[in-house]
């Protein structure tokens, strides 16, 4: 029986085949990800895989159904797997904001699932760090959110000469439509060229741009000038102040394709361009008061981090550890007649802390001893009557012989 | 905008209700799940969350579909949210059992998911933690799984006197079925009369157990004995070798619902009996053939542990700790002409393992020292010029100034 397609099996390593996935990779991309958002004391929060449709439809408009996996549960409601998290956090948010000091900082791993038919072979869930900052307008929170983002990939061992922060604004933008365009009618229509802009023939960009009164020249004139809006510029000084000035660059053809942000928008990618976005957010200050039904109007902003082109940007940086067992202590067990005291001594190791594995049942010496090896035990114990225990270090091959309720001492 | 009946937001701590949902219990859970099944040597797997329907039919029965939240999905397969792990784990080690060692030592964290239309304000997704044993027949195994289990809650704080695990065997029952009946049909019926005997009234299991040609008299005088099979024995022996005899107890009213179940089966209940079993498991030695259509033939066995009514449990007994932020350190910012070297002093801070947290903008003093004092701050640092930091110890309100590089020596 086979698993769904566009879902993945989390095989613990040595993995069985090069296309399936680590549970031992992914958990430690979570340690990373939760330990960064506490330096920074962003607080962790979850909420349910499954919503009412109409979450993700109020903020994203129907066209976004089409991308869901969404379906009519026994109980006759429209509802979605999650595709991202921001509209549960401003649900969540919106119910309860009162018991909580602004600015709100909080984290979730969220897994999230899309559904699109013609994609044949590309994942249909994915894990995603995402962080937010809620009830703070102030730039400041801007550079704090993104100050975590590039700690959060500096955590991993990824530097300035593997990634870039591009900054953008669509309140400059805005700035520039609204300077030429009569009305703000067909500006979302702008924002979505320039969004595409990077993957569109240059004559298409063009043909559309011109359809709204604007002209390639002087919109490639305005990215290449790139000049850095008051919060922009706010933001960098931040960055610049906490020494983080090197991983972040004003980017004015990063524009993000959803409709709710409103103003600092931002993407982390690789510097030399090999793979898609790493990560990307902004400001979403309507938000809060769309979903809430116009009862809590908080403005807030955030970024989302997958798991996927995380883990390629790590492969190929050679940045993902060996995963092994990590047992601390194998226990032989040569002789049965001390199995008795060797499982006396098992459960007194485990529980001063050490992981202990064994032979479940009578097993050659040899054999016992390679399993030792395989599983790159730090140390072997050997029970070898009812009051001693010798204990032989596999790296440096010293041996020790240690009384019974002695032998945690010598396992550190 | 509301979300799903059944399912659980999960907020930070302070909770803004008794009705909602601790992330910082949750994860306080997770941990100790995970770091007990370390000491043990298994190895964390995961799955995907929906999966075709088939695979939780074939191991149960199309009876089971009320029971699932399953859907048609856009590619019209029949899918669900997965029930039990379970199914999973035995698809995913047909398929690569190979690659590993036997026995398999597995765990996971999965969540999840029913639908049961007529249990109106029960939950529809639950996590828990499983561990299983692939590839051993011996009673061993069974012991090796026992004892993590009876260790995982040890973890929490929970004694002899909180919990028990009742231990029982399917083989027992069998043996005392064919003694008595003419043919292997009906034993599946007297399981479940066995099963319910406990929440069923006395005549009505009378009649039922009658009507398969026993007594309840003959049925309660074997509970009664509770005479060990030699495999339980076996297990209690074991058990008693690591000094955990006083944490189990033979109990032949435990036989477990669900068909699978081939040997030995064990449920874990708190001592008083006030709340829901704890956690129940036992041997599958059929399901792994099953569900790979016979092509991979693997003894096995496991248990699963809920997150409800183990919280429930901690609450009760108050083995539940207060979650605060954890913040390390509290920057203050009195002098904004002060706020880049401020940020210097976070950012670094930060890098050294701290959690650190600041007012983003402007405040009064009072505010920000108020609001350290909230987040339960271990230090407050101010910043008095480019090279000195003055640090106080919030508990024993020392107070030192240091030098800029050296300011995080005296956070420890």
């Amino acid at each position: 029986m086979e698993r769904l397609p566009g879902f993945r099996d989390f095989y613990p390593e040595p993995l069985p085949h090069a296309d399936t996935w680590s549970a031992d990779a992914r958990q430690f991309i979570f340690d990373k990800w939760r330990e960064t958002a506490k330096h920074y004391n962003f607080r962790e929060y979850d909420g349910p895989p499954l919503e009412p449709l109409e979450l993700f439809t109020t903020k994203s408009g129907e066209e976004i159904v089409g991308q869901l996996y969404n379906f009519t549960d026994k109980g006759e409601r429209a509802v979605s797997l999650r595709p991202e998290m921001t509209p549960t956090l401003a649900r969540m948010v919106a119910a309860h904001e009162r018991n909580y000091k602004k600015p709100i900082k909080w984290f979730a791993l969220p897994q999230l699932f899309r559904y699109e038919r013609q994609q044949k072979g590309r994942l249909r869930e994915h894990f995603q760090f995402n962080a937010d900052i809620i009830g703070e307008t102030d730039p400041a929170a801007d550079a704090e959110l993104i100050a975590l983002l590039i700690d959060t990939l500096r955590a991993f061992g990824l530097t300035e000469q593997d990634f870039v922060i591009r900054l953008s604004s669509r309140n400059a933008w805005q700035e520039f439509y609204r300077s030429k365009a009569q009305a703000e009618l067909g500006e979302y229509d702008f924002y979505q060229i320039i969004d595409k802009l990077e993957r569109t023939p240059l004559a298409e960009s063009e043909k559309k741009l011109s359809s709204l009164g604007f002209s390639l020249t002087e919109v490639n004139a305005f990215i290449e000038l790139g000049k850095p809006t008051i919060e922009l510029q706010s933001i960098l000084d931040n960055l610049a102040a906490r020494g983080l000035k090197d991983f972040v660059k004003v980017d004015y053809r990063v524009i993000r394709g959803l409709a709710y942000y409103t103003g600092v928008v931002f993407e982390a990618f690789d510097a030399k361009g090999e793979f898609r976005a790493i990560a990307g957010g902004g400001r979403y200050d309507n938000l809060v008061k769309l979903i809430s039904g116009g009862k809590v109007n908080l403005p807030a902003l955030g970024f989302g981090m997958g798991d996927v082109v995380l883990l390629e940007i790590l492969k190929a940086r050679g940045l993902l550890p060996k995963f092994d067992a990590n047992v601390d202590v194998f226990v032989l067990i040569e002789d049965e007649t001390l199995r008795a005291p060797s499982l006396k001594l098992i459960q007194e190791l485990r529980a001063a802390g050490f992981a202990v594995e064994y032979p479940l049942t009578p097993a050659k010496p040899d054999k016992q001893f390679k399993r030792a090896q395989e599983l790159k035990a730090a140390f072997t114990a050997k029970v070898e009557s009812e009051s001693y225990v010798r204990i032989r270090n596999l790296k440096s091959r010293d041996e020790i012989v240690a009384g019974f309720a002695d032998a945690a001492n010598h396992l550190r």
